[in-house]
């Protein structure tokens, strides 16, 4: 992951905003992935240009060449920053609602074109490594995220000690059928059944 | 749905035997149903071809064409008959084994390569109809199989009455994920977790 990025436009304040987060140079890296989400969904991997991202993006040409000069690099960051900013498990301290927040933005990301793109791409006969390996790593870092809330979860009392990975499948598994089934919608009150289902499922089979 | 198949070959004992479940026309309806998912997963519907199905399933040609005319039907029988037997819902009077069974089944079938090209289908951008009609209507006879399976388990105290929509796919959401990616193996001892997990949750959350 680039440990800044460097663009050939002023800045805002006319200097270097490399080290402020949530600057220009953070809002310009965050364009360019997004594009990257946006044209690897409607064009895959191999149909993506760098021309087209900067364009997209609204950035110079440079900003993007010289910041991934990898393209398998520049798929992973966009894809890792997409699966965090789409679907977060935020830590308010309270488990359930944070898993319903979670599972309602999972629903909403599922449903995106975006969304629709990467499962397809899990799907696929054809593997294109590329992706595949932005993927894993995007998985990855969902289930770090995932593993750190329940850990938390379980210093405070809150749930009995859990097998994070299992524990996410449970929870996630429902909202991808719920969403490609198309059969009944994926609301915020399916979500808090399936939570309290499962939260109190853990509670009752460990003793 | 065709009454019966009947073919130009002779029969094991020179007769009609169509009113006979399980006789020869049952299994050369099944081996033609079996062909016609096998070719569908390794061509798509569009390239389906009756020839081909005749020759896979060593029949006569006309056994494929007299009872099934239509092509979107002879799809949907094979999709409903390939449902049925490779995740059946069985009804031993114990809920917790025949849930076990299914998700294991279930699993085997998402991992085969006809289970495989259905999942494609499923989330695949374009719509393909014959398919997509045939895949709803094996669904619903899924759905319908676990809701008779629920029900025969709250008549018995079992369970307290459920959803079977939300049951069923609060089940059967993580095999999917389990098998998709291909992280950790999808176990009985996994199935049975979920079993547990869910149906203690289940109980518990309903008073």
């Amino acid at each position: 992951m680039p440990e800044n990025v460097q663009t050939s436009e002023p800045t805002d304040a006319g200097a270097r905003p490399a080290a402020r987060p949530g600057g220009r140079n953070a809002r310009v890296r965050s364009q360019i992935l997004a594009a990257t989400m946006e044209l690897v969904a409607r064009d895959g991997v191999t149909g993506l240009r760098y021309e087209e991202i900067a364009e997209l993006a609204g950035v110079n040409r440079n900003s993007v060449y010289r910041n991934w000069p990898d393209r398998a690099e520049l798929v992973k960051d966009a894809l890792l920053q997409y699966a965090k900013d789409s679907a977060p498990l935020h830590d308010s301290g309270d488990l359930r609602r944070d898993l319903v927040d979670f599972l309602v933005a999972l629903a909403e990301r599922l449903s995106s074109s975006v969304g629709r793109a990467m499962l397809q791409t899990t799907v696929a006969a054809t593997v294109n490594t590329d992706l595949t390996e932005a993927m894993r790593a995007a998985y990855d870092q969902q289930f770090a995220a995932a593993r750190r809330r329940f850990e938390s979860a379980v210093d405070k009392g809150e749930i009995p000690p859990v097998d994070s990975y299992f524990l996410t499948e449970l929870l996630s598994g429902p909202v991808y059928l719920y969403v490609n089934r198309r059969r009944h919608p994926f609301t915020r009150e399916v979500a808090e059944k399936i939570v309290d289902v499962v939260l109190a499922g853990i509670h009752a089979t460990t003793s």
